[in-house]
Parts: structure tokens; C-alpha cells; sequence
């Protein structure tokens, strides 16, 4: 697979996971039909949408095709159609916006390679990508963002992002690091909820 | 009218009742003047800075020229000295925002299509261009936005844009299709406030 | 020195102290040190990330070089190893928040001018760099924006921004009227505050 097709396919799957994620969560505050559909796509876009403004890749990958907005449109509907199906599953929204977050870690740091970023600003691309959809998505409905109420969020985008970093720098095969990225991103976010992992906070009392 | 001025106008107008709807909300909340003059900006520049920024049209028609800044502080000036007057008026900041919402739905689709996007996007930058500067006014006070609480309210954007992307595959004259598709997607907003008309929501319970 | 290396140190010295400002937040609302991490940056980094969007300076400087992101992250550090210290200064968070204000106001009035902008859209660019971070480090722990909280804010940074749009009019050095101007605006804000200056608001009843 070339490059192109790797990062074509990571965008758009992780535009479906967000896309459900926003689609569950606007179910959940039950929204009209209109408002799944707006928080889908709010969720599936931003993240990839930020990194391309901030990039330069205009016009941004989400509007130069259809193919984005298709997906997360379609995310809606499973989401309309099978909501209770999905529900089932333990935590659906955080398990898909743990998929969702290792996916757009990882295309957002491969193109901020392609553009020629260094490798600390292009992991940070990677985060902001990865963080972007569910900040706007929890903002929308007003809630705190899971990456400043959640212990490992960032840090799990940060993994994946820094393993397709270190894989450029060692000329490995890029989809694969980027699967592996991906993976471990989503499995660090996972485990990190089941098992209870908690970050220092800052020592002393504070006012 | 050539499709530049079509497009400054459309803006302009825009830009100046966004405005008045940013300034009344911010009365209604007992803001002061500071605060008002930076949410009718908010409002009314929001929704074409991110349209341009995804476009890649830069810098950004708000700031290339003083035009929609003065446009937008004048709204801040009128409402400053006759809110009581608007107020008024029946729900003057829906309205307001209803007329925006067309303008702004209108001229985004018509840029979008002048840098060559397809006619879905076209259509989903018309949405963008309509609903941005209404989220960022209402997240600013911590309100959930408009576009999430209302029954009918990206759906009138999106068939404003929509009016825009035929007219413009007919090659309808495009000055009269704008005013039409703006005209359109307000009536229906404000139509559907009135008429109280409702969306359907996701069948079945929810957790 | 240069006006490149002017706007370098203007704009490095300002993401220190909004990340320090960030920081704060983030401990003061019992954030662990991922999201003292996350707001610093956020903090430090959006107010020149919409700069360089609007002015299609992409990729945007805070991504260009690691210089900001290690100036954020070391702000960071600063406040999980030194929070009780900093707190003990009278409103630590208010204080470099006015500095981060006059230093962004600065550089983004500079930078809009030599992007070749007018002096009305060069000073508004300077405001929005200079409020942008502040707004986002708000918005991600759900407070009202300061911008609209406070009586005097935007308009300190319009004055920073003032001072440089007039200084390169009257071709005064570059360098000399950044440091007055953000000087002028960081007074002017802390001044407000200690002072207690009140901005009138709209006459007449409100409903």
C-alpha cells in the first residue's frame, strides 16, 4: 500500500470511530436527528481539520473529497438505526473514541512528516489531531474535554504519535508502524480506563 | 453585479446582523461595552474566518480588508444604543441569527465552489460558514449552541447551501439563486421556530 | 536586533508566561500533570496558532520549530514543581496573564503588519493572538472566557497592539515600541484590576 493509501485509510476509519463516538454521545443527550448528525461530523472533522489548517494542506482533506464527510454521515445513521446495539457493548463511546484517538494520532503525525515538520512539533500534530474531534465534540455539549478530565489521554495519542516518529527515523515500513502506533495508542487509552491508571498530580495543597 | 460584489455583499450583511445578534446576547447578559463589541466580532466573523482558513483563502477575508470588522462594531454601536428597541422586536436574536444563518450559508458555498470543491463539500462549507460564528458566540457565555438545541437550524443552512450548489450546476444567474437560497434557509429557520416543528429522535431508550 | 528575532523572543517569552498561566488553572482545578501539560500548551500555543491560520503563515510557528512546545512544556514543569511558590505572588494567574496579553498583542500586530495587512485588521490580529489563548484555556475548563468576564482586557491588548500599528506609521525602531507597547498593555490590565476600572454598560433595562 503507498503512503498515500495508508494515511487515506487511517483517516477514514478513524473519521467512522468519531464519527460514532459523537453520534453516541448526542443519543445519549438525546438529541434530534439533526443534532446526531452535527456532533458526528463535529467529531470526525476537527481533529483532522485543525492539523491541515495548521499544516497548510488546504483546501483540508475533510472538504477535497466527500469521502470524510460520507463517513461520519454514515456513522450517524448506524448510530440512528442500531443505537441500543451499540449501547451494549461496555463503555461504546470511550472504547471508540479510544479507536479513533490512536488512528488520528498516527495520520496526523505521518503528514506532519510529509510536510517536513521536526520530530517533537510532528508528535504534537499527532496529539492535536488525536485530542481535536473529541474537544469540540465534549465543548459542544459543554462538558470538560476527556483529555483534561481522563488520566492517560493525551500521553496514549503521544505513544502512537511517537512510534511512527521513531519508525520514520529508522526507515521502517510505514504502514506497518502506523498499524502498530494505532494499536498501541487505543490499547494503552483502554487499559488505562479498565485498570484504573492514575497520573501524579502536583505536590502541596492548593488554594 | 459581478459574483465578487455578489459574494462582499452577501458578507457584509452577514457580517452585520451576526453582529447585532452577538451584541444582543451579550446585553441580555449584562456584559459591558468591552464585552460586547468582542462577542457581535465573535459572532459575526467566526463563521468566515474558519471557512477561509479550510479553504486555504488567506489571509482571511475578515482582516484583509477593514470592511467587516466596521461592520460588525457598528452592529456592537446600534445595539449599545437602541437594544431596548430591538428587543422589541419578537425574539429579535433568533431572527437575527435566522437572517445571518442564510447570508452566511449562501456565501460559503458559492466561495467554496469558487475554489473548485465538490457539491457536497460546497455545501458542508455553507453549513461551517453559517453555524461557526453562532457556536463560538454561544460557547463564549457557556451556552450550549443553537445548532445542537434547535430542532431546524443546520438542516435551513444546509438547504440555503443547497439552492447555491444547483443553481450553480443549472448555471442559474447566480446573484438571484444567492438571494433566493438565503432567503430560503431563513424562512424555514424562522418558520420552524414558530410552527414549533420537530425532528425526530433516535428510536428506542437511551442510557 | 532583527524584527524577526524582535518577534521571535516577544512571541517565546509570551508562550512561557501563558503556559504558566495555563498551568495554574490546571492545579488549581486538581488537573494531574497530563492536563497541566494540555492546558499549558493550550494556553501558550492557540492565540499564534489562529494567528498564523488567518494569515496562511502555515506551517503555523508553533509547529515550525520545537522552541514554543519546549517553552510551553518547561512552564509546565515549572508550576507541577513550584505551584506554591508562584501562588504566593498576589493573583499569579491574573499577573501573567496580563503579560502573556501585551507580549501576543505585540507580536501579532508585528507579524499582521508585515503580512502586509491594514492597520485596523493588523491591530484586531494583535487582539486576537493576544485573547486567543486565554479564550481556549477557559473554554476546556468551561468558565466564561476572561475576555468577556473582565472590564478592561481586550481593550488593554487593543492599546499594545495600537502602539505598534502607530510606532511603524511613524517608522519608530521596531523593538523599542514592542516592548512599550506590551509593557502598555500589561499596566493598563493589571492597573484595571488593582484599580478596579469599570466599562459602562448598554443603557436601559434588560429583559
Amino acid at each position: 500500500m503507498t503512503p498515500e493509501m495508508t494515511l487515506y485509510w487511517l483517516d477514514l476509519t478513524g473519521t467512522f470511530v468519531f464519527g460514532l463516538s459523537g453520534a453516541m454521545l448526542a443519543v445519549r443527550r438525546d438529541l434530534d436527528i439533526f443534532g446526531i448528525a452535527v456532533l458526528a461530523v463535529a467529531a470526525a472533522l476537527s481533529g483532522g481539520l485543525v492539523r491541515d489548517m495548521a499544516l497548510g494542506a488546504t483546501p483540508v482533506a475533510a472538504l477535497a473529497t466527500s469521502d470524510y464527510l460520507l463517513a461520519a454521515l454514515c456513522a450517524a445513521v448506524c448510530v440512528f438505526f442500531a443505537h441500543r446495539q451499540i449501547e451494549r457493548l461496555a463503555k461504546p463511546v470511550m472504547v471508540l473514541d479510544a479507536l479513533g484517538l490512536g488512528l488520528f494520532a498516527v495520520s496526523g503525525a505521518r503528514k506532519a512528516l510529509e510536510y517536513g515538520l521536526d520530530p517533537i512539533p510532528a508528535m504534537v500534530v499527532g496529539v492535536l489531531t488525536a485530542v481535536g474531534g473529541g474537544v469540540v465534540r465534549d465543548l459542544l455539549v459543554t462538558e470538560v474535554p476527556r483529555v483534561l478530565r481522563e488520566e492517560v489521554y493525551a500521553l496514549a495519542a503521544l505513544l502512537g504519535a511517537g512510534v511512527v516518529v521513531l519508525a520514520d527515523h529508522l526507515a521502517f515500513e510505514p504502514t506497518l508502524s502506523a498499524v502498530a502506533g494505532a494499536v498501541a495508542a487505543a490499547l494503552v487509552r483502554i487499559l488505562s480506563v479498565y485498570l484504573g491508571w492514575q497520573a501524579p498530580k502536583a505536590p502541596g495543597p492548593r488554594s
